[in-house]
């Protein structure tokens, strides 16, 4: 039988009210994935233990660098490192047993309790794209970004079903002041959206900021005892430390805040171009910083990070969607679970600068890698283009959409009477079909996942519709859900105190755009 | 450090002997994927032992119909089963046994002798698209396929070096009888590419003229005795095997040529909408389709085969790159290993109607899986657009291309003494870059999987050069393969003899278009 011929035996029957169902406003939100399946285990024991011995041999010969901060220096002279100026030189081991303290799961409470996220063990919390200067999309192209995309992208994640977590620097708002930009952007968080959100790492004052916001909004004691953000504190690979990154991590970290330690390496410049040896360095970094926080605070919460591109060794632009960046994502999954912290990495990424072929094939290559790799938290699960340089509208619901394949593949395969479905085989018998069986009609609703955005419609009726590809259907998605957004309520004089605090601070400093 | 900065680090040095090795003519074909890697074990032994025996409570209780195919129900009712009608009730673990005498691999030749494939065990043979009535490039949309058609997308198959295998029907040449177009294939296959290739399963006599054609091109003695064709014997699901495909999985069996037995499922039609409920099925049909080769020739090479696609509810259609196909994939991969069979799934599936994101994410989701899943041949890895109602020059380029990911990931990971990379971190230390550093340099050019299609450049330099989007830049390679393709020799005596046997059959029949 052709795919033709069994489209038209499934057609008919509730079109009507289910077209209804679909029409009203969603602002469902599917609890964090918690996988049912295993881990892909791609690196053997062998392989860990040898990058473990070398990671060790790292921080203790070679050493890494703090910059510009002589407490941090203070602190790992007190801890029992062997510091030479700027040069830290970690004993063998120091850095793995100040690692314990950290937690291996934690919750980031939202202002919505059912909103709140579990970060560990056998879950996988999905974040938005995460950093660009520009945003694009179909009718406005490439553009910098304004502090008005922002709020865009705060809402469609709100309005997103499969992400759990509304992220931080969704874009980068040029039109702010680059000294205030984060209190915007952190009040747009907390009022259009109910989800939890990251703080500013480009200021040490600036996460205070943070802190301030969050005490208002979730009160001054869950504010520094329980993590309320989540924030991304990159490594300046190789081997570096540099004092702004790690001073808003002394401020998270002391207030009890989350904070992922994350190396952020294009392969072949900031590391070796092999993937042993990258995660030599990935995972010397990592017990670095994560030693650093339990420094500054034992038992603040940290995540294990790796963002790791390749590169294009012709024209040095960096890569995404490749083998290479899959077997280290795959790695330092493992490498992180034998730590026993949450891991970070992964996300929509790619290199494309359209949301064509390209940027799927990448995009997929990536989201498959980091579910099946163990991912804890993924950040730029959606909306990522051109190498992090842009936040699309378009991409942004169609990997959104896709988060959904992930929630439903991690959820694992049931075996119980009823998935083995042996009533339905019986009724149904060779050469019958299953569509109007009783156990099909007890499950087709649920049986299979379902697209909000692609088309799987018969091609003359796709035709006749306009023959539009992804991204023209994404457009479509883009607008609906804008027009249908409705902002999450907020206690009036919690609103009044949020936006009086930003006013108060932007009235407090110059505008400064550097 | 911005990705845009990062850029400029890693550029110039040797470009121009790069470009001009570029476009040399490249024939080059990959070698099978030997996986350095595990198999990701999705379900957990008690599902797998729940649809094994429940498998076997099908074929007893409900039996599988062979259709208008006398003799096949007496070689069944000789090896034991209870056969009433065209029903065949095979006795709980009748089928497994027979099993048994199928090989766990085999060797399929090629004319060229090192293009001859091993099937079976960690290896991962791909093969392109099989079956569309269409064809759709960028210039001229979607239109009925010739056989000029198929020939470029033979050419384009000996083009592309992570393919291992030419195929069998990569599009319906429509222009030609349909009771004469296999000649005019396998004449393809034979003739413009020295690949592997399928034989015809559309009448038995069809596949005659198969194994005929091959005595010529491999001698008698060999086309009768070693696999020179792996063909696509699909179960009419569900639990159906009709006496066209049976026909041509005798006349194979019996020549000890190689069947893909394979239930061909749209999930929620021929199967029921449970991931174990089509497991247990597949099984049952794969058993009975695996046990009839055996009885035809022990010994008869065979491959358990799955294709199965979920469906959308609403309209009816199939649909690809779904969790749900991803997860009877994995147990279908599962199910094959235990049994001891070489494994078919996957492919570069999807439904959308253009090779645009939906048709990436989709693909690649599949891909993925069937790297991780334990295929071992892959049909469809490459043009599959819409169903399988097209074959696209665009997406057959794409998704060649993105098989070479597959391959660097299945290689798995290297940790010798120069993959550790050592010597390149103390080399280059805290702050430092590696793209000077030795260790770079000797590995540089193969470090990293490289693209032939997808645009890495900054985004001005793609502006300036046309703001291509991956469909055409693929476009561009189509052209650039089959304007370089030659086509590999063949001994005069032997192309004559095999044009002339063409010739002579073809002029033995009347035309006939349906």
């Amino acid at each position: 039988m052709t795919e033709a011929a069994e489209r038209k035996r499934g057609r008919g029957g509730g079109g009507a009210a289910r077209r209804a169902a679909r029409t009203a406003v969603s602002i469902d939100c599917a609890p964090v994935i918690q996988r049912g399946i295993p881990n892909m285990e791609m690196l053997s024991e062998e392989a860990l233990e040898i990058i473990e011995t070398n990671a060790e041999t790292v921080l203790e010969e070679i050493g890494v660098n703090f910059v510009n901060n002589p407490a941090a220096l203070e602190r790992w002279r007190e801890a029992g490192a062997d510091v030479r100026g700027e040069r830290v030189h970690i004993p063998r081991g120091l850095a793995r047993k100040l690692c314990k303290t950290a937690p291996g799961s934690f919750t980031q409470l939202a202002r919505n309790p059912e909103r709140s996220v579990e970060i560990g063990g056998k879950g996988l919390v999905l974040a938005p794209v995460y950093g660009p200067p520009f945003v694009r999309d179909l009718d406005g192209g490439r553009r910098y970004a304004t502090m008005e995309d922002f709020r865009k992208f705060v809402k469609l994640g709100y309005m997103s079903k499969w992400l759990h977590h509304s992220g931080g620097t969704v874009c980068e708002p040029t039109d702010v002041p680059v000294n205030k930009r984060h209190l915007d952007m952190l009040h747009a968080h907390m009022t259009l959206s109910d989800k939890p959100f990251m703080g500013s790492v480009t200021e040490p004052s600036r996460a205070e900021d943070c802190v301030e916001m969050c005490k208002i909004l979730f009160g001054e004691e869950v504010a520094t005892s329980q993590p309320v953000m989540t924030s991304l504190i990159n490594i300046n690979s190789p081997l570096t430390f540099d004092d702004v990154m790690m001073g808003a991590l002394e401020v998270y970290a002391s207030n009890m805040q989350a904070c992922i330690v994350s190396p952020f390496i294009v392969g072949g410049a900031m590391a070796p171009v092999s993937t042993v040896g990258t995660l030599t360095q990935v995972l010397a970094e990592v017990l670095a910083g994560v030693a650093y926080s339990q420094l500054i605070r034992p038992g603040a919460p940290v995540i294990f990070g790796a963002f790791v591109t390749s590169i294009d060794m012709n024209s040095g632009a960096p890569t995404f969607g490749t083998p290479e960046a899959s077997q280290i994502l795959y790695g330092a999954g493992q490498l992180a679970r034998r730590l026993g912290l949450p891991f970070r990495s992964g996300g929509g990424l790619c290199g494309s600068k359209l949301p064509d072929a390209q940027a799927a094939y990448e995009t997929s290559n990536t989201l498959n890698a980091a579910l099946l790799g163990g991912v804890n938290f993924m950040l730029h699960a959606c909306g990522w283009l051109e190498g992090g340089l842009v936040s699309s509208f378009e991409k942004f619901v169609l990997d959104a959409d896709q988060l959904g394949v992930l929630h439903r593949l991690a959820a694992g395969v049931s075996h119980d009477e009823e998935a083995q479905a042996m009533d339905a085989i019986r009724e149904v018998g060779p050469g019958g079909h299953y569509l109007g069986c009783g156990h099909t009609q007890r499950h087709f609703q649920s049986a299979f996942w379902r697209s909000d955005v692609l088309d799987n419609k018969p091609f003359e009726t796709w035709s006749e519709e306009g023959a539009r590809d992804s991204q023209q259907l994404a457009s479509l998605r883009v607008q609906k859900l804008l027009d249908t957004y409705q902002q999450p309520a907020m206690a009036p004089e919690k609103a009044e105190e949020l936006a009086a605090f930003v006013a108060r601070r932007k009235a407090e400093m110059p505008d400064a755009f550097a």
